[in-house]
């Protein structure tokens, strides 16, 4: 027999009366603003039955981008400087490629010749650092880089420079039913590996850039996934939407970004019916963070940009003003 | 204040308490034999944390195939019978289509000459009723399809010929914690359609072969997704494990499948570490269902595959003996 309905309502009335008293602020890093109340209003309104912009618990999918919204992205990816660490690794096993480029400038510490790295040459590096073995591989890689890895200007491992306010939103959004989802430029594999311990996020609810796999067997017969140098689906500007529409099949009610890379993953979910939340983070902070914008190398937060946002009523988070607290060690 | 633990406990114990009394059969449409028994087991030394087979919550995911795994695929796919339908509707708009192959044999009606298309003359067909309108169009499509379309032999909606059993298996593994899959090698935004109101299973647990999608705007100016005709995923044979790692990135711990396009999904799931459940259902019931194998056109079983299964332990489905009841209206 299941539990009758009154016993379920009575403890849904109990549990109901004590979070009744609940007062405690969900988003203690966040300065008042207009930037919170958005935050804290959108929750309200989409979770409640009696309001019209009321959304059903299973439409409730909100969507992030990684670097530069939920974590630092500079001066350089993070990704970008496992794969150029990752470079010395394979040249260890393979000692050819100290001679060719652009491994050979990468190997070389030549921080000026290593900014000057194009494209070309940094897909020749995601192949050979990220394609060729075993998913599991990849992923006992990155969680052994990750474990050590110091972020150069904080000197602390990338997973402690996460941005508290944003996961402080994301557990605000999952208590009231939503499920959030990284939609992310970077790779999906790579972010897979620490979403959930650090963000709470799981590997199924992250969407990235992901390069295609091989089912085969290993020596022993056993089916393994091979990762190959065949791009999938490259997760940035018109990738976001199109990535959200592959991996999830909904369209999001709320988005954050940082970058003109997020803009057609904010018009996507600002064309919905409905409730609708748009943000993006701005770097304005140089005390604290980072400040950059119109021409910066990552992150780029063209004038463009901005102007959309406020004729679309998007809302711009100020790192320096919205935010009280940035990092949880602060 | 959120609610205190021993509130959350108290609770967890009364319902825990009316729960224990449960013993209504989670499987009624099935016999008793070692298929039910295998599954019966599967959820409880999976569910029990004292049992070294234990699997923890977050990897709880079972996949399933669609097409003759969980609703019947003869004399034709569902989606094949969608796409010829869809040729008339095509044809309408634009008339030249009845002049050129495959598109004027299909609109012949001739099926014998229907039924000697080949894949390039189906490329074509699912070119042209899958492609070129956006995502929200084909969803209204597939839906307005699926309301009126009836099954020839059995001369009822095809969402009503899903197998009772196999929904029953869905749900006990839900009630245990389970996130169900589809990984079929139907499309993917098709089966999204019609997946959540018929088997429970939401669109973002929905892996099947996928076109891509091309962001754009409509002429309001409104960001829209279009689909295209380049193929993203095949996921079938290799593709499903392939598919499974893009969308879900954890290999699921049971499997269920009917045929040679399951076996690398089987294997796949299998190759992980501790409790694993991998099945087949075999269609040997030609009086309530229909009776196919080794050399069908669709859902093909080769004698390899029971051989293999035997090997390997896979629990084989019969229909026949399994089944006590096959569909929910007999």
């Amino acid at each position: 027999m299941k539990s009758p309905a009154w016993l379920l309502l009575l403890c849904a009335l109990l549990l109901a009366g004590f979070d009744a008293h609940a007062q405690i602020d969900p988003l203690p890093s966040w300065n008042d603003g207009p930037a919170k109340q958005a935050i804290l209003e959108f929750v309200k309104v989409t979770t409640d039955q009696a309001n019209p912009k009321f959304v059903p618990p299973e439409a409730r999918i909100a969507a992030f981008d990684q670097d530069g919204t939920t974590w630092v992205e500079q001066p350089m990816y993070a990704q970008v400087v496992f794969a150029l660490h990752q470079v010395g690794m394979v040249a260890e096993k393979d000692p050819r490629l100290k001679d060719v480029e652009p491994f050979r400038t990468v190997l070389s510490g030549d921080r000026a010749a290593i900014a000057k790295l194009t494209m070309p040459d940094l897909e020749k590096i995601l192949a050979v650092t990220h394609t060729g073995m075993t998913v599991d591989a990849f992923k006992q890689i990155v969680q052994d880089w990750i474990a050590r890895a110091k972020h150069p200007h904080f000197q602390r491992p990338y997973t402690e420079l996460v941005y508290q306010p944003m996961l402080e939103v994301m557990k605000l959004l999952r208590a009231n039913g939503y499920r959030t989802y990284f939609v992310t430029g970077g790779g999906q594999d790579f972010v897979r590996v620490y979403a959930e311990q650090v963000y709470g996020i799981p590997p199924e609810q992250v969407v990235g850039s992901a390069s295609a796999t091989q089912f085969g067997y290993d020596k022993s017969g056993k089916a393994v996934l091979t990762k190959v140098p065949k791009l999938l689906l490259m997760d940035d500007n018109v990738g976001k939407p199109e990535g959200i529409h592959l991996v999830i099949g909904r369209r999001p009610v709320a988005a954050f970004g940082n970058s003109i890379g997020d803009k057609q993953m904010l018009e996507y979910t600002q064309a919905g019916d409905g409730a609708r939340l748009m943000m993006l983070v701005h770097h304005d902070d140089a005390t604290r963070e980072f400040a950059y914008g119109p021409t910066s190398r990552v992150g780029t937060f063209p004038d463009a940009l901005m102007a959309q946002a406020k004729k679309q009523s998007w809302v711009v988070i100020s790192m320096k003003n919205d935010w009280k607290r940035i990092f949880a060690f602060e």
